[in-house]
């Protein structure tokens, strides 16, 4: 039998023991987790290191490279993700609604784990631990499929990861990793509706499409963010400046920077604004107004407005009102985090209203798109599809619910 | 253009307009819609007739040619489900949660339409209204693709609702028929993620199972439903008989209907329980025990364990315990509906801790799985998938949410 069948089965089987193991039984696995990192951690960064050396050899960008290496201190902060993971509250077993019907039946939605979870992902071996410490938290078992360029590394991580799960309640085979990283295989993975319960890509669009193309197994949709932030003729100067540097400068390679900034026509800090951005190394590329008005502005094209540049880089666009604005970011948002900084609450509620997007900001930075911030702790992505979970994805994300119906003999008449 | 590309762009259009509609302009459609339905019913009927003879002519079953058959009364039960829906709670603009983080900012997730929906459904033309009503209710266009058996009577329905939408709020193009009933055309729809929100099959196994492996678009899986009862060594005679005799005969032809029952080997009563059965005209079709036991028990095969038959036919078997039954159920079950009739706590517990379903009922009968019995009202369809909604949906399975963040001024740290 293939390599990824036998690992399904074993995940499927894994999956009915951990659904019904307790909060602590859970915990003190992960706890063993964090442990077993500790202590096999030269061992990890061995293999990484022959990880970063083939991708040096094969010519991998130093972008690629810097998101493949782990570090020792890189590691610590792995471990302190899997604490943090310990420290949230389980969502199993809670009681999300209760209700008597007339006829006396008792209805308990009850929430209970997903099953077994497909994790698609790139290079970043630390999405090999985060997301597997979420999803067993949550009582699933995980398939993970990372890149053969991680392919050593993620292999050590897994392997202590069952090494320090044999000594739990949580089956060693509750946590797997797919080493054949083909694509024919990956496609096999996707269709593989008997044993996965739900498919999480997490990466580029290039990777979340091919899995949105492929798959039959239900997908959770994560985030390809271009960001917008309108600046209203109201908007006062110094919180639309901070904003704006914020949501560009802070952490410029994540999906919740900005992108895109419109600006209503009649504000009157549009040069400050710009110099600003210009001044901290912001690219700036500009309609023909601000073109041919600003010798630092680059004149945008009709691709600079659908591009999320994950860079220093900001479209930037005149606007006559709110209704432009609103227009713009339907045609080119990405329906993932978009700002409002204004004083007028009539504009506010327009762009609240109409803009169909996962997370609306009104005077405020769009880098708080994220399962931290939101107050939910660690999260297993940001989701930019309409369905089951939508925004910053947190432990609920990947659990369902089961009615548990009570009756005393009750008929249907 | 195509007609699947124009109605795609209409449709997409007449949402805007229709997400942001007030309860009362949207019931008041509503209730134009029902009114035009008796004023043409005429009409409707006799293109109705078309149909029918259509598929006499192509030789139709009998029980295919009931299913799109309209009468004066069915025409009258659509119109009364258009009430019901008018009178349902509108789930649009509720807010679902409400927090203020430690930073100041204020987080509001609000319920939203999910936008367009499209709708995939074989011959009953009943569907056409009762889902389009239930769509337009919660803020949602629909675009509705039946089968060509009953394109007529579809393109009537659709008609007459337009014409009744044409003097309302909702825009006549927030509902749309496609007439190009092509797989072609039906395999383009299911790939249209620029234009469709989620797609919502309702009709057999293979309909639903065609959806799902053609589309990109996010698929709402419905109901098929091999739905089981385990009888415990404990259950009370009569009430085990009323149960399966209700879940059986009541209505054998829907999905919660229950399709095998399994039977504690020490249960007293299995004699009286299959000659009841037999009395009500239910062919019983029985493990080797039964069936050598029981003259009026036909042997069953493997096939029966899997088959949903929608039909007074029952399979039946006997168990050595709970345990035997929590792995037929996993085994063979659709993750729809599975009951258990029992006096014992721990088996009950059991049950409803191992076995991975939708419902779950201890002591009631199956066909208690419905949006109407649950108390949701109208349901758009039985979920049996994990993701979004499981279970009866009712009109908050076909919307989203949207996060409304409110700042003074935050910017991330």
């Amino acid at each position: 039998m293939s390599e990824l069948l036998t690992k399904a089965q074993q995940l499927k089987k894994a999956a009915k023991t951990l659904a019904v193991l307790s909060t602590n039984e859970k915990n003190e696995a992960l706890a063993k987790i964090a442990d077993a990192l500790i202590e096999q951690k030269e061992w990890i960064l061995e293999e990484n290191e022959k990880d970063v050396a083939l991708g040096k050899e094969q010519g991998l960008s130093p972008a690629l490279i810097d998101r493949l290496q782990l570090t020792n201190e890189r590691l610590m902060q792995i471990v302190d993700g899997v604490r943090q993971v310990i420290n949230l509250p389980d969502p199993i077993g809670e009681t999300v609604e209760e209700w008597t019907r007339p006829n006396g039946l008792r209805i308990k939605n009850i929430r209970v784990p997903l099953g077994v979870i497909g994790m698609v992902y790139e290079a970043r071996p630390n999405v090999t631990v985060d997301a597997a410490t979420l999803c067993l938290k949550a009582g699933n078992a995980v398939l993970l499929r990372g890149s053969s360029s991680a392919l050593r590394s993620n292999k050590a991580l897994v392997h202590v990861m069952q090494q320090a799960l044999a000594h739990s309640a949580i089956p060693a085979d509750a946590v797997q990793l797919l080493e054949d990283t083909s694509r024919e295989t990956a496609n096999q993975m996707f269709q593989l509706n008997e044993y996965l319960d739900v498919l999480i890509p997490r990466g580029g669009a290039g990777l979340i499409q091919s899995v949105i193309r492929n798959a039959t197994v239900p997908v959770l949709e994560t985030g390809v963010g271009n960001c917008h932030i309108f600046i209203d003729e109201s908007a006062q100067k110094q919180m639309a400046i901070d904003i704006v540097l914020n949501a560009k400068t802070q952490r410029p390679s994540v999906c919740n920077a900005v992108e895109t900034v419109l600006i209503h026509e009649n504000w009157p800090y549009v040069q400050e604004l710009l110099a600003a951005l210009h001044s901290k190394g912001v690219e700036l590329r500009g309609d023909n107004t601000l073109f041919s008005s600003y010798s630092f502005v680059h004149q945008a094209n009709e691709a600079d407005w659908s591009t999320e540049y994950l860079a220093p880089i900001l479209a930037v666009k005149l606007v006559k009102n709110v209704k432009e604005a609103i227009q713009h970011i339907d045609q080119y948002g990405t329906k993932h985090s978009e700002a409002i900084v204004s004083e007028n609450q009539e504009n506010v509620h327009l762009f609240f209203q109409s803009i169909d997007a996962a997370v609306l900001y009104h005077n405020a930075s769009t880098r708080f798109t994220d399962g931290e911030q939101f107050g939910y702790g660690a999260e297993i992505g940001i989701s930019t599809q309409k369905l089951h979970a939508r925004g910053p994805m947190g432990l609920r994300a990947i659990t369902t619910t089961k009615s548990l119906v009570y009756g005393t003999g009750q008929i249907r008449v």
